[in-house]
């Protein structure tokens, strides 16, 4: 199948055009680059250094002989959507290309608004040049299992039947998002909902668990290793947490701990991504997948990395600040997720070990987090206070350019 | 109390500002003049003619004694929101200042992106500004009933106590709305749900049913008058059936004619918005009102429309066009509306008493519909045709300037 991935420079986009493209896909890719220029904002950078965009195409072709298709450009811009979209015809649209951290949605007035407005226009414009190019194309939209919430009840993929005052029916199941970026998905499923109805679209809606995970067993080379984010802005709780035991900082889970996620290893979210792709919604079908193996409570996040540290010599302290976030911080957890078992997937990764493989590759890139050591600890509140000014001060404290041999030269090869 | 109005030049902003004027509350206002400006895009105006807004002003001085503030400007301006709600502190704010035209949002893409991207930019504007200005203001934010769809359970106010896999919680009520327009409400209602409780926002959410009627009590004179619309795009099903009956056009139910609504009148909506004001939602409290008196089908109010026509010797004909919508055309519909009550409110408009109002005053202002009577129509179609095309050609069909006295001149007074 021919297939087009928005954000294809991302932390997931890469490693799915890997996984497709190894797989006997044709893949071409859209990206803006932006998530590059917005985590150096926060004052931070990918643990793992990234070749530029043109050296992992060249890297593609040189070490898996495949071509990727690339367009740079932006989402919302129409006329490029539209363009792109009607030269290629794509059979499935995998869209990754959103701002993706809540934090960074939380930090002031414009984050919030750009955030939703970036992320609303560009699934517009998709579902529009869907629509009017390339009207038999499978979208398969990335949103995440925070959009549910926690409610008090199981939490079903995406509908469930229900009785209010003696009469049933099927509904789409209540979403409570808990930050600005996380209601912006909530928004984008209803567009794509309802675009399924108006246009006839084929849907996927992928209620994505938190993501673990630094490699895929396409990444048979440095030069084809992922983006890695472990600051507060961009990097989930677990990468932290791993990122401050390499430090020698406490690990931080916030509040009482006991917050529970859904969570899927990278590797089973490119093969759960994949068999959407190859198993597509029927023309004017709006499906929803919950797409995580397990819920982990952050407690368990930071005990098992204090665990998995010490095999490698550390000895990491668990503090509990408050928490910056308002949510929960006890509460029930049971998403549902039986629909992509039902298409053949299954969980091939176990979290301590994958902890146990990121422990490995930050140990080696531990100069380029000592660099950034000032972004790991919250500065963003969600609360009353805007962040712009501490994320200011905070790029004050940047060192000077790491000194010589801090990121290694290519040739050094990736960690063993 | 001192209460701040988005949106005061607007087909409800406007009588609201004379009716908290009226009961003695202080009333600002602030707008773009947008509606104005896209309304003559689609090539319509209003069926009153509306005075400068000066000269609103103007007469609101001479004719009530009151002094009605003002700043022209854009909710999309944050420094402009900031700047006025730091000057002025009000106690209230109605927030009606958002593309309210389910049709315009489905002309084509770009009015699709404008109407959510500009309603979610303003909401979020006035959530923060009010937060960093303001903290202890309520924001009374108009919604719609079109929100919720047309579920086969009966309506709640925003909550409904449901059941899951054995499991209770208390949950938003699903949202299944019928536009981009009316999605871009939900995605509002979203916000200030999540604003309330991370900022501790005082919000009532108005879940307004389509409002009919042209006059209140406070229009004690043709300079008080609101706007009155009676296009396919901005005016309502209702309110075009009457230009209809007046132009000698058939009056046109889309499909079955089955669709069913919830309906209240301008006076009463004005009520309710006041009432609303002046019992305010406690701090942090997140309400949801159902703003509605009753359910009519659109076959209802093509029937009430002939038959109070035949009062002003009209003979229309009633036909059924497809319905260019996408929606049910026969479908359960029962909105629970006790809240309102609750706090005093009271109906004191009757459906045909009110139509034959607004026919008394069309037939005053016949020549301006004559002058626009190619906007009636449909011509948007919600499926798979941008509408864009279509009201582009219709603007060579605009005739010249009107002849002299189509519009009365201002000496004359208001129809008796």
């Amino acid at each position: 199948m021919k297939v087009l991935i928005t954000g294809i420079d991302g932390y997931s986009g890469w490693p799915l055009g890997l996984h497709l493209l190894s797989r006997g896909h044709e893949v071409f890719g859209i990206d803006n680059f932006v998530t590059r220029r917005r985590v150096n904002e926060v004052g931070s950078w990918s643990a793992v250094p990234l070749p530029s965009f043109p050296n992992r195409r060249k890297a593609v072709r040189e070490l898996l002989g495949k071509e990727l298709g690339f367009y740079r450009g932006d989402l919302c811009n129409y006329d490029f959507v539209h363009t792109v979209l009607d030269r290629e015809k794509p059979d499935a649209v995998v869209h990754l290309a959103e701002q993706r951290s809540a934090p960074y949605s939380m930090i002031d007035v414009h984050h919030a608004v750009t955030t939703q407005v970036e992320n609303l226009t560009g699934t517009l414009h998709l579902l529009y040049a869907i629509r009017d190019t390339c009207p038999k194309a499978h979208l398969v939209k990335m949103g995440t299992m925070g959009e549910y919430g926690t409610p008090n009840t199981d939490i079903p993929e995406g509908f469930f039947e229900t009785e209010f005052n003696g009469r049933r029916d099927r509904l789409p199941f209540p979403r409570q998002a808990g930050s600005w970026y996380h209601w912006s998905k909530v928004f984008d499923s209803g567009d794509v909902m309802y675009a399924s109805k108006i246009f006839g679209i084929a849907a996927t809606d992928v209620m994505q668990g938190v993501i673990y995970g630094i490699r895929t067993p396409e990444m048979t080379d440095h030069r084809l290793l992922t983006r890695f984010d472990f600051d507060e802005t961009w990097g989930t709780a677990l990468n932290r947490f791993i990122a401050q035991a390499v430090l020698g900082l406490p690990i931080t889970p916030y509040g009482k701990g006991e917050q529970r996620r859904g969570f899927i290893a990278l590797e089973d979210s490119m093969q759960s991504l994949r068999l959407s792709v190859e198993n597509p919604a029927a023309p004017g079908e709006y499906r929803v997948f919950n797409q995580l193996d397990a819920a982990y409570s952050v407690n368990e996040l930071a005990e098992t990395t204090a665990r998995v540290a010490k095999e490698f010599g550390l000895s990491p302290v668990i503090e509990h600040p408050p928490d910056p976030r308002v949510e929960a911080e006890q509460h029930y957890y049971n998403p549902l997720h039986e629909r992509l078992p039902a298409l053949g997937y299954h969980r091939t990764r176990e979290l301590e070990e994958v902890i146990r493989e990121i422990f490995h590759d930050l140990l080696h890139f531990r100069r380029r987090l000592e660099a950034r050591r000032h972004v790991v600890q919250p500065t963003v509140q969600w609360r009353s206070v805007d962040s712009r000014p501490a994320i200011q001060a905070r790029h004050a404290s940047i060192p000077a350019p790491l000194p010589a041999g801090a990121e290694r030269p290519a040739s050094e090869g990736p960690p063993a």
